[in-house]
């Protein structure tokens, strides 16, 4: 049921293996290229974000707010909590007339050690501000303060703003999202799993239009063209997202999520990637989605460093690369 | 060749899933249980440190520089980078009249948040005091002062220290050790591919000294004793290597390696468990090994919780466990 995806070398010999499955589907959920098993659920974590961000964009209340781009950037990112990243997220409950206190996605320390190392040099805690997902909840603070919501309990499945992004996402791909496919999430909010080719058809409709009501594929080309504009707030410097977006921009919209999954929608295609590595390895599933770009975006110099990096020990000297196997 | 080793779960569905292989041996080779193909050669990376320190023990190195027991087990470990692994590490170079200048390791950031925190609030860089494996470097350092051999170059495959360290890690495991199943180890030094089997054979010896010679089997018991007196030092507060020996001391010696490594000597039993985790998770290796040695050691908390870690996320929910397979 998985396929070999990744070979990790150690010199010139195999230390480890990922496998995993991954897809390449269009926006009608037919599918141009499998690996494995593309219909077992898998949890979708924090792939979706953009598409819980389309009821933000979708209802006006991103306009209503004011939210600009890097908002909205921020809205769909995993970062990796730079100052910058927590000014935004912030900015952004201001604009809600609130503040970091009402967040509930709970405090963790920045995943960049330039991050690290500038909060602790100044002695401070991070707050829930610098936790990777804190401009998506800014989003949902900023969606049930828009609408009138009481903002507390915003990350339980019965809150409307939940219920809302919930029904976004079921749109998207097509899929049953209730207590069934449900459980909870590293940031507190649902997470529900679905096959890795519904997974890819709701971004290859997120990348194009294509099966999106007008409204909803206005919606997802703003959030598209703000991420494109804005790669580094959608994770951080030298982060596979954000690497592959400041080299192929509105061309490819890459995200990653937690236990090994990677999306990617090509929109001048009109398809998208989705990858799960089984064991959960980012390494893994990054190698195989850009070695699947490839296929689509052809061969690149950042595509090749991506699908195949090179691994250093402390000193520098190259140990190792991984190495594609679909 | 691969079994299935744990299950990753988030609420009660499987969510990610480690493969790998699994063994149990005793001191002539003989399997007691084994999952997975456990002749493949994987590279054996730090799992391997306390027979890498033999030599400094068995000549007379140590005794003649002085070093305790804390530094004995600083030999052995991949610790987590707090001042006291530094200190220690700091205090054997001086033993041989070095200082951290000829450490060949490079530096990284403490593993450990609190090592980075009194760091980066001070200020500071990390050096190669800081590297998880300076303290083995420092024993290196000193097995070269000690004979008179140069200290430069001596994470070179034909150093003498390498020449000598390597020779202990074959005789103890029975293995050719050469050019063909070598490869360069995160820290610089060489790294040896052997089967699972072979790997736990020569833990087997290590911790009951049957098929070692006498003074190898005296420098074996004091390294286990060093660490089983001092198992914060061989990895850090709350570290699968240091939680287990901390509960059982010298009744279970246990060490990890890179690239989902897990090497756990069972001395009244006369037997050791070697774990690979085929994707190179920890998490997978640390399960499946505490699983195995709770049939040996016994039902226990410890090993319960070992085998079996919650997963919370960042507020403190509970969102799911692992689960070993095997």
């Amino acid at each position: 049921m998985n396929d070999l995806l990744v070979e990790v070398l150690r010199g010139d010999q195999v230390e480890s293996r990922h496998v995993g499955s991954a897809v390449v589907a269009d926006a009608t959920g037919r599918v141009v290229f499998a690996a494995g098993d593309v219909e077992a659920p898998v949890f979708t974590r924090s792939t979706v974000k953009a598409l819980l961000a389309l009821p933000l964009v979708e209802s006006g209340a991103a306009d209503r707010l004011g939210l600009d781009d890097q908002a909205l950037a921020l809205a769909c990112a995993s970062h990796v909590g730079l100052a910058v990243h927590a000014e935004i997220a912030a900015g952004m409950l201001a604009r809600a007339g609130r503040d970091v206190s009402c967040l509930e996605c709970g405090a963790h320390w920045p995943t960049a050690r330039e991050g690290q190392v500038a909060l602790a040099s100044r002695g401070e805690q991070p707050t829930a501000l610098h936790n990777n997902c804190s401009g998506k909840h800014a989003g949902f603070v900023c969606l049930a303060c828009d609408s009138g919501d009481a903002v507390q309990n915003y990350i339980r499945p019965e809150h409307p703003v939940m219920q809302r992004t919930t029904a976004a996402l079921a749109r998207a791909t097509d899929t049953i999202l209730d207590e069934r496919n449900r459980a909870v999430d590293g940031c507190g909010i649902p997470t529900y799993a679905m096959g890795l080719r519904a997974l890819a058809t709701g971004f290859a409709r997120f990348g194009s239009g294509a099966g999106l009501d007008g409204d909803t594929a206005e919606a997802a080309r703003r959030l598209r063209h703000a991420v494109a504009a804005h790669p580094d707030l959608v994770a951080g410097p030298g982060r596979f997202d954000t690497v592959l977006m400041q080299e192929f921009g509105a061309r490819a919209f890459s995200k990653m999520g937690a236990e090994g999954l990677q999306v990617i929608a090509l929109p001048e295609h009109g398809l998208a990637i989705a990858v799960k590595c089984a064991d959960g390895a980012a390494r893994g599933a990054e190698a195989a989605a850009a070695s699947l770009a490839s296929r689509f975006l052809g061969e690149h110099d950042t595509l090749w460093r991506l699908s195949r990096p090179v691994l250093r020990n402390w000193t520098g000297t190259e140990v190792g690369a991984l190495r594609p196997a679909i």
